[in-house]
């Protein structure tokens, strides 16, 4: 193991370089334009799978985007991992917002600043070099693995499901090993096992056919962007409760060990408040910030649009709005129940002078495992090496819907390994990537295949 | 009189061809990149006036666009007009719902389409139509006329008070003379003896210094989209009665005489409905379609803007929002009371959470005269030649902010001449004008000439 991770030490500055190749492809799912980019880049991922000694390297082509998939499979005995991450990212706007280009990576102050540094290229990235590192210093892997890379887990994974119960077969495995998520804060690793799930609606509303001079017809015509805000302002009561009827019946409630757990976790509300420039936090009475944002369901409003939006003053009546809304949820929310919940809420609350389209789009169910389970103990140990420091046990509150369909369609339990961190702005103008966590997470995936290839084939 | 009347008559295609050169320039006065169409459009103009006979014409200078200004003063003893008109358009977004292109002026089914058609360059040429056939036949005007044509209306005029405070010698006059309103209706033609004023805002909330991840901090921090729609919700009352405290104290009420005429006159609800696919009609409670447009003071949302608003999805959680708003007033209202109770009332209510930023943008008073003034009826019986037809008395629910200013700083009453129909989209995509109208118009603008001619001097 040592010969490994010196060659891991010494190929540090090429691993960077290489990296900031993968950041300079504008992998965008979201953005049709980006079709061709997201194509080069599956094929980037293929060929430094095939580079760095994996086998059986394809493109499975998907309705979508293409899954990348590669395996190494020479450990007769030894457990197989299913590796899982995406290819694809955010887009960037706003643009104006970014202080380097964000597909030029560039490295400032030990952070490596492109998009889809943190999310999800990085982490991807660091398990190659992991994998090439032992095949280079010692040509066999401690365990057998499988790695599939999507290319749409930024819209929704709209055609991951079906791949994985279509290849059922082909991605049998023990454990499912995902780095996309993060660490607790910098200089505290930490081991996620509990993510939330999303539902996420386009609410369009029309009041009439054609935008209207806002002197002539103000005051006789339902507004869309008025009514819109009006029903948007009743999702949510002072208190931060979602109002949406039946919205908490399914919702596990934090148990009291994990309430102190957190509470005893390094924590400093006043400093995410002044990183982030918040005049002053707000969520749902009752529940501190981390219960907030790991163990409660949401709703947030991602987007809104209608009327003038340019400079200076237009006295137009508008004749749509749009709003894009979003609920993460919690267990054992199911997500197309909640779906079901809101609409028909919406539906109720909007008034008849408005023409409404509810549109659905991606989501995922919420996810949660247990900690005792010798996977999550195997990465604790890889994570301890890597970083030098015993990981904590947290949740998080973003979603992995994949996570979910790895348990009910291949029975798997994941292993989420991320060292992303929580100012590194995935999904957000200058998302970074910590060059130490990058550096110790190459380390600590190397030593976690060698902590999984010693547990021997576990059910 | 009529051989006025038939070189009008004998010119109406000229009149089409040089009215498509005015509407190609696109003098978009909200959009700095139009600022040379702007200046361009200024320079037509003078170059028409000089053209048609207009003597002293000048390009008065102002901080902002230039003032055309030109004069014929050729009768002692009869009343001068002093006639305004704006040179500037509206933007055109959204483009790509005009049907033809907005500054290619396209004639269909008796209609020409154009930015600027109706509102106001069609009205302006009108006049300048009438006085070119007036000048052209006899050599001379029945009455004086002093000509401004501003380059701000549509970003709020301003500086034109400062210019019209700055000129009061120049501009005096007897009557201001303004096309820049509507009929009633088609076939319909109507006098307009009150004016809705306006105040308008551009709210901005600021949540944190960036975009967030909506998984990772989703619950616990306040969403600047949501926060903005909770104010915005609260601006007005399930009975689309405004709630801002003091907004309805100085507001004179409808009289009965009025709510009498009004009921009289041919409006049919179903087809206004109809003709713009509204659901449902929504207006303040215990008042008709009329009588919210014309008498009764508004809120409104003219924009929004939040986070992602592009095809797709984006799990965002935005760092700001933005609304621009505008009230409509009647009179008593003042503009700057409205104003700061607005003001008071959206600090009030705005949450701590964000970073409120309110800023006040254009504005105007609202305006009212009597109907039987002798401009008024002297106007009347222009209408009455032009179109065939006695014209009705109306109010109107747009704003024409310098009528105040004419009647506080020169003295002087106004008479609203216009043209322009309810359904032609002004501030709207497909904006058009009717050439019958147009073409009645000119006829109307030469006889409105000689009858106010016809009144010697008043004062």
């Amino acid at each position: 193991m040592d010969k490994i991770i010196d060659f891991i030490n010494v190929n540090r500055d090429r691993y960077l370089d290489e990296l900031k190749a993968l950041l300079a492809i504008p992998s965008i799912s979201a953005l049709p334009e980006h079709a061709a980019d997201v194509k080069r880049c599956a094929d980037w991922c293929a060929d430094e799978l095939r580079r760095i000694g994996m086998q059986n390297v394809t493109l499975f082509e998907t309705p979508g985007n293409p899954v990348v998939y590669g395996d190494w499979l020479g450990v007769e005995g030894a457990p197989t991992i299913l590796f899982y991450g995406h290819y694809d990212v955010q887009p960037v706007d706003p643009l104006n917002l970014w202080e380097s280009p964000p597909f030029e990576a560039t490295i400032r102050d030990g952070e490596i600043y492109a998009r889809g540094s943190a999310d999800d290229k990085g982490q991807v990235f660091m398990h190659m070099k992991a994998i090439e590192a032992h095949l280079t210093q010692t040509g066999r892997l401690p365990m057998n693995i499988k790695i599939i890379l999507e290319g749409e887990e930024e819209v929704g994974s709209a055609n991951l499901d079906d791949f994985i119960k279509a290849h059922k077969q082909e991605l049998a495995a023990n454990v499912v090993v995902i780095s996309d998520s993060g660490m607790f804060a910098r200089g505290v690793p930490s081991i996620c096992y509990g993510l939330r799930g999303l539902v996420y609606f386009q609410l369009d509303m029309r009041g009439s056919n054609t935008d209207l001079h806002s002197g002539s017809f103000g005051g006789a015509v339902a507004n869309p962007a008025l009514v819109l805000s009006q029903v948007i302002a009743k999702m949510k009561d002072r208190g931060g409760r979602i109002t949406i009827p039946g919205f908490y019946d399914d919702v596990v409630p934090l148990s009291e060990e994990e309430r102190k757990a957190w509470a005893s976790l390094p924590f400093n509300e006043k400093k995410y408040k002044k990183d982030f420039a918040m005049p002053k936090l707000f969520g749902e009475t009752g529940y501190t910030t981390l219960e907030r944002t790991w163990a409660r369901p949401t709703f947030e409003v991602n987007g809104l649009l209608s009327g003038f939006t340019g400079e200076g003053a237009k006295t137009v009546l508008p004749a749509v709005s749009m709003a894009k809304v979003s609920m993460r949820l919690v267990p054992n929310q199911d997500p197309n129940k909640i779906a079901g919940l809101f609409q028909t809420y919406v539906e109720h609350i909007t008034p008849k002078t408005v023409e409404l389209t509810v549109t659905r789009m991606h989501g995922g169910k919420p996810w949660m495992t247990s900690y005792d389970n010798p996977f999550v103990q195997a990465a604790a140990r890889a994570i301890e090496k890597g970083f030098g420091r015993t990981p904590i046990f947290t949740r998080e509150g973003g979603s992995i819907p994949v996570v979910s369909t790895f348990q009910e369609e291949l029975g798997l339990p994941s292993v989420l390994f991320g060292v992303g961190l929580p100012d590194e702005n995935a999904h957000a103008p200058n998302e970074k990537l910590d060059l130490g966590n990058f550096h110790n997470g190459i380390i600590a995936s190397a030593v976690l295949y060698e902590e999984i290839g010693r547990l021997g084939t576990v059910s």
